[in-house]
């Protein structure tokens, strides 16, 4: 997406960011606030308006602060997910945010977005791994939450308004980070299964069995295995044959035998009932490694592909057979595309990513594009799921929100967003378009 | 607290719920919604004001609906919690949400002030255990929020502005619950250490080595064995001469020789450092029952004993051997009160309460009640604690919210609820006293 040049400013303080938003709220001028610039729907960009101050948090990069007593580590909210990450491990504890983009992204953006990922079928979304912020608001003051508490009922969730909140109500300026103890051992299987149902009842089958040992369960079709190997021909892949279907299991625990035993065990009857066709379960660190390297390559093979249209939807898990096979119905009717469907199975949350038939060019299919996207939202809001599982709206999904949202939270999210920020200054025209109040 | 009587209703449905409270809206009359009535802050109750609607919750007592493949339990807000608790056991799963009053109290009031209890450490508050509610906002509109996704970034927050906002945002009417599978083995151990230094360490050694398996880690003093025995003769105590200082550690997992070996381990480990003086590990489920038995006495003894003033607060957990210390020497310059200190060592949260000496009546100290609290209150704020860790605002502590909370987030606050109940109605005088806008 081209965005709009204004002023650029890097601040270093809090209180700079605090006198800057002052400023902007004296002249009724628009801040967007900037991470990392990874996002998905161009929540850090502005198209049109009043130029913005365009605010980058990433001269904001000092961790501040460890307790672990609390587990608890403090951040500027500038600094890069793999530092967070980084500063976890050498303390000997995990931040369980786990993204491809960890090496770029912020992790203001990252709660800015609430982003997921990986593991938030063990651990949960960035909201789930923040105990607290210090954010900027919108009229300039200062607000001071970088609680190392984990448990505080003093009046209301003001963290988990503004995470989340794509910018619109405040500057994430800070935030304490909750920390775990990692699991000592980890053991990854890549399994090939018939086909999304099968998939479902794996999974059902693992939660029974070792339910609090799982800690990813990722869906990944035959067309992500086509694509690496269209774009990335050196990456090792773990089948001779790709399967059509596959799913990539993690699961942590503090005995490593006992875990593989375990895992084997539900293995092994998954097969006899006819769940499971084939299973690698890695033997070593460097094993699981590649197993994971493959899923991860897999967004970088979608962007050298160029997709038409990417959803990121999620649906009751329950569900997730039933959409994948009525959507590519339904698309598959429109053009031959190549659909490469992949992601957080164990969440209910699905990449349903539409390409161009070999040899043809997205721009070939511009005239598709709205019918795609909403022949898939149309059929995720039948089967009760949402449009945006982590990505977030940003300035791309704007109307999709309205359209497909509860007419009673619209109204209460504008009612907040004119509370908070009654001159609109926050990073204009996300989530809510270019008419917030 | 006395209670002023008022119209009490019990609709027995959502649409029941909204049309009452929009004849409250166009009347502008208060609306105060009630649960199991088990709060300790009187967030149920209201003291003075135009006579309000009692909303009660209690006939909206249905399970909705249950989903295992989502690991959802969908109820009405009027579920007792142990009915809930009781849904998710029959179905193999666990609502991790552990209360002593689960007999009675009710999961909307469970939500609405964000109930917290033994087992947050491990699995987190009530609002870490809820991925959606319906609720009937203050105009009377219902709020759909009824979802079953693990992941849905299309918005702000409500379910969490909502959990915890004590009834002045709306009345929750229903919520979808987060089922986890329970531990397949659980494991307690009573330690005996000498102080609350003590205690600290061994929670950190207790990170360290099972970080992952523990579930809950309580503190419990000499003074609240001394009241078991003085309340309740026929409890059977687990040491021969009670100790001064000892902790309940629950942990869980698959492998029950495992996870027991890694006990008898790390608490081996303790005692050769001085960390740990004695302890015993349940050797059955009934001796682990007998354990959590004496922990979960305690507040029925303090009730019995009749407490002076109690407080709920967190601190940083490596400030809680100081916060012990310091607040035990100003109050006992006070006067020679019995006090009884126990709580959620593991999250930071104490349950700090303040008792007559033996042979005189709470009312005795009438005039020195402001004078506790104040001293303790002052304490948890300069120690960067909250001055209510897990029972919300409610009535009790509307003034002490003002004084010890951020400005820029009581201003937030007050938006907030201005925007989203204009004419004040939602339980009334709760969180905000009786000037909230």
């Amino acid at each position: 997406m081209k965005g709009q040049a204004g002023v650029i400013l890097a601040p270093t303080t809090t209180n700079d960011v605090a006198t800057i938003v002052q400023h902007c709220f004296e002249a009724r001028v628009g801040v967007v606030p900037y991470g990392g610039g990874t996002g998905l729907v161009g929540g850090q960009v502005c198209e049109s308006g009043p130029t913005p101050v365009i605010l980058s948090l990433e001269r904001m990069n000092s961790v501040r602060g460890l307790s672990l007593d609390d587990d608890v580590l403090t951040v500027d909210a500038g600094v890069l997910l793999a530092d967070v990450r980084g500063a976890a491990q050498k303390a000997g504890r995990l931040f369980a945010l786990s993204l491809a983009s960890e090496g770029s992204c912020q992790i203001g953006g990252n709660l800015a977005t609430n982003a997921g990922g990986i593991q938030v079928l063990r651990y949960g979304s960035a909201r789930d791994l923040c105990l607290g912020v210090e954010a900027v608001m919108p009229d300039g003051s200062i607000l001071n939450g970088l609680s190392r508490l984990h448990k505080d009922n003093t009046g209301y969730d003001l963290r988990d308004l503004l995470i989340g909140s794509e910018g619109t109500l405040g500057v994430i300026t800070g935030a304490s980070l909750r920390l775990v103890a990692p699991p000592k051992h980890s053991i990854s299987a890549f399994v090939q299964v018939p086909d999304p149902t099968q998939a479902v009842a794996l999974l059902g089958l693992c939660k029974d069995a070792i339910g609090d040992s799982i800690y990813a369960f990722e869906l990944i079709s035959g067309r992500g295995f086509e694509f690496l190997r269209e774009t990335q021909a050196a990456l090792r892949l773990p089948f001779a044959l790709d399967p059509a279907w596959s799913v990539l299991i993690d699961a942590g625990g503090d005995d490593e035998i006992a875990l593989s035993a375990r895992i084997e065990s539900v293995l092994a009857a998954a097969h006899q009932s006819g769940l499971v066709m084939d299973a690698l379960i890695s033997q070593s660190e460097s094993q699981r490694d590649a197993f994971w390297q493959v899923r991860e390559s897999i967004p970088e093979a979608n962007r050298k592909i160029g997709s038409i249209y990417s959803h990121d939807i999620s649906v009751p898990v329950g569900r997730i057979p039933e959409f994948i096979a009525r959507a590519d119905k339904a698309l598959l009717g429109l053009a031959p595309f190549r659909i490469n469907c992949f992601g957080h199975l164990g969440d209910g949350n699905l990449h349903y990513n539409v390409f161009p038939e070999t040899g043809r060019a997205r721009r070939d299919y511009d005239g598709l594009r709205d019918t795609i996207k909403e022949t898939v939202y149309e059929l995720v809001h039948e089967l009760e799921g949402s449009i945006s599982a982590e990505h977030g709206i940003g300035r791309l999904k704007t109307g999709d929100l309205n359209r497909y949202s509860d007419p009673t939270k619209i109204k209460a999210m504008r009612s907040i967003k004119a509370a908070i920020d009654p001159r609109g200054i926050m990073n204009p025209g996300a989530i809510f378009g270019s008419e917030p109040n």
